[in-house]
């Protein structure tokens, strides 16, 4: 098979769409902005799904469901979240269809306008605040600990498949607190959780720090985020995790008495990883050969290739033996895809399944049969070996282990050499246009500045890392005062 | 506590909503005809999800995912179709809301005025069947066995919790075939995977058969079904399992090459079970002091009450005791719910969980303790019974079990004392009104006979049970020679 992939040197953009269309993960729609989430694809994201899942379960919270569509009135309670998602907002406005008399087919039947107009959620703050006022009344009522897992519309201008599309599949956390501390500590909790689940099983490390007020979600005090970087030299943005102090139960008027019978306001958070996670896990690893991912997530962890032969007898000697290895793997919880189709040649798999990113190969071949060994190729180095069969399954376990450190260790090392200190605006500007990656630059605090940075360059302030050393300096643009470097960087 | 539950008799359809509600299952939503599914509720979909998609997943299934919305254009594509369900259609017409230049807050933007209006699935043969045509060129590409789980939307008029809500959950398998038997194959063996789902798991007896043209899916060539009975003597249909012809690869022109190098439209089925089940699940097996959950699907299946004393060293014992009990259990895979909240009586938290219909309520007292004992009460029978702590972990597990099957056995004749065989209109009223449930009676096949009962009496065909016997009759309303009886029942 000629694959035909773009280069990332070629162009970064399209080798990009290459492996997520052609690598068969998702493909566009003809909805506008709108992707189909192939089996492939959405197998990678049931995996990630179910470890995060797990993780918000073993921290105390439970799944729910809330309507997909919310009244535009709630929508408008919270004078900043309304403010930033205004311009994105799918509205329903009918409920029937008719045909039309003149003869033109279906239309909209206008006799069937909403009072009021629907939108499709964009995030639930709004349905969940207003649905919280009718369960919490009492300091034992709280905390609420609610996660949901569902699709949400932003009408993005300007989409990209898993990056940025106007439908995408999300978690969203929505928790309820009688105090501000305990509020804070669940949202810094949500955020280690994505953390580890991004450099545990995406293999991909991860800058936690705390958003500038320009970058802050619509409607929080404080947004926390984790940074990843992505092979272009740019920051991707991976999770956030939002404290929303009072904002919504203000908003809603969601009040619970106290255990000294006060009547308070509620205390939120909310916080979310969507499927653009697997966007950013693509632009992590991934080669010019196709993708890379990550055992612990991947959907099969082993592709098993038998050279069947035209002899019938060492035919069904091979197949047997191929079998009986898949058994074996399968025992030890290995996800194996077996190809058994001999109408495409060995050179032809091969490139496939690199293509696919599945972390090792193991072919069968009736010599090596006989000598009791297999060849098994990795992935991520594209180093091959013969295999003893017997352990196999404990040689494959442990190869599964070096491969996720493996692909973690480089993708920490391009990190740690992309980050660079600069203190002046020339080398700012060197940088971002030369090596990119992250800068830790000194910044006066203030989001006009903050503005005109990103207006002169497209750079803006990732985060401001948490546990940041302070250090007095000056702003790279303006020269003012700085008592600390933020995280710079363009990104997705 | 006073759960001040209807009972069954004194209103029916009060008691199911006091179930689902009391019980926390869901709650009415701020959004017209929209549920919101409470953590339990939810925990219990879970569940039901979760042996459904492993059943999938064996049968050779994968998930995928489509998008929510779907241009006009395509829902009108197929005539049946789009006449079956234009009637519920939730559209959206705008992409942005902006600040009311009159000082009226926001407003749906005119100018964000999409040029096709798009509809919120209310189920998604349409844009898979689009999609499928990019996927499929060659009979290699055949058999596609995909499954989606969606959130998907119909407007319906008069909505009820579970039953028939606006937003639904669901799955929805959509295949693609070579050849017709195949697919037939497939809508049959769907069929089975509900059946068994429907009785192993919630313990409900259904009924599997073939719908008539007046009840089949719109564009569907045949419409499987399972249909359960409620306690009120009212149907449930509860799955179905659609084989679709070629009435969708016609509709979006999806063709393939044959072996044979032959041109030829793709062969279809869909098939899906949704939320509705877990109404089902209430109305099949609840009582009047609350729900009643087979242990396979319950969110919980024991629930831990120890007394707890004032005297400290008592109460250390009994909690530490408590505790090595969850322990146990929960090694043997049993999911346990731990109440040690002591500022509710006894009394209360047993008809709490009554209400929430646990299947087993273990309570520890120090007493009992000393003996060696605790007292455990089977939700199903309300029986009490002192059992040894050694080995409680087995004990309950066969419970477990016998409850199981003490559920589907007590719902097996019920339905099977409600099949009712009649001969003349008179008595065919008389059952109908009288104990109803199923009904078996002859009818002469068309479809203008059964309008006219259905306008007469409410009931509807519910289906042609497989393997149905032939036998030789007369319809009841008309006379006319018959070759079987079909099974009528009112339903949901």
């Amino acid at each position: 098979m000629s694959k035909e992939l773009t280069s990332r040197e070629a162009d970064y953009s399209q080798w990009y769409n290459d492996l997520v269309i052609k690598g068969g993960l998702a493909d566009y729609s003809a909805v506008r902005g709108c992707m189909v989430i192939k089996p492939y694809g959405f197998t990678l994201w049931e995996n990630m799904r179910d470890v995060l899942d797990k993780k918000f379960k073993q921290t105390g919270h439970v799944n729910a469901y809330f309507p997909l569509l919310i009244p535009k009135s709630f929508l408008s309670k919270e004078a900043a979240h309304i403010e930033g998602f205004a311009t994105e907002c799918a509205v329903v406005t009918h409920y029937r269809l008719k045909s039309d008399p003149n003869g033109g087919g279906m239309i909209v039947d206008p006799e069937a306008k909403l009072e009021e107009e629907l939108i499709i959620r964009p995030t639930s703050e709004t349905i969940i605040w207003n649905t919280y006022k009718t369960w919490i009344q009492s300091y034992r009522d709280l905390p609420i600990l609610v996660n949901q897992w569902a699709n949400v519309v932003r009408w993005e201008m300007r989409t990209r498949l898993f990056l940025r599309t106007a439908e995408f599949l999300w978690q969203e956390g929505h928790t309820a607190h009688a105090t501000p501390q305990e509020a804070i500590d669940e949202t810094k909790q949500m955020l280690e959780v994505y953390a580890e689940f991004a450099e545990k099983y995406m293999a991909m490390p991860v800058i936690k720090g705390v958003k500038t007020a320009n970058e802050r979600f619509a409607g929080a005090v404080d947004t926390y985020t984790i940074e990843a970087l992505m092979q272009d030299g740019k920051a991707l943005q991976s999770g956030t995790s939002h404290f929303l102090g009072q904002n919504f139960a203000k908003a809603f008027d969601v009040k619970f008495a106290s255990k000294e019978g006060v009547e308070e306001y509620v205390w939120a958070t909310s916080w979310g990883v969507s499927t653009r996670l697997i966007g950013a896990l693509i632009m992590a690893h991934s080669d010019d050969d196709g993708l890379i991912i990550p055992p612990k997530i991947a959907p099969f962890h082993v592709v098993l290739i038998p050279f069947l032969q035209k002899n019938v007898e060492e035919r069904t000697a091979i197949e047997a033996k191929t079998k009986e290895i898949k058994t074996a793997l399968e025992e030890k919880g290995i996800r194996v895809m077996l190809d058994m189709d001999d109408s495409k040649r060995p050179g032809f798999k091969f490139a496939e399944y690199e293509l696919k990113g599945i972390p090792v190969r193991i072919v069968i071949g009736p010599r090596d049969l006989a000598n009791g060994v297999v060849e098994v190729a990795r992935r991520d180095t594209k180093e091959k070996s013969l295999v003893q069969l017997e352990g196999l399954e404990q040689t494959i376990t442990q190869l599964l282990d070096d491969i996720q450190e493996n692909i973690y260790q480089k993708a920490l090392k391009f990190r740690d050499d992309s980050i660079t200190k600069v203190d002046t605006w020339d080398e700012f500007i060197s940088v971002l246009d030369g090596k990119a990656g992250f800068i830790l630059a000194h910044w006066d605090g203030t989001s006009e500045t903050e503005t005109k940075i990103k207006e002169l360059t497209k750079a803006t302030i990732r985060c401001i890392p948490l546990d940041n050393p302070l250090e007095d300096g000056k702003c790279i643009l303006t020269g003012k005062p700085s008592i600390q470097r933020v995280l710079f960087a363009r990104a997705y």
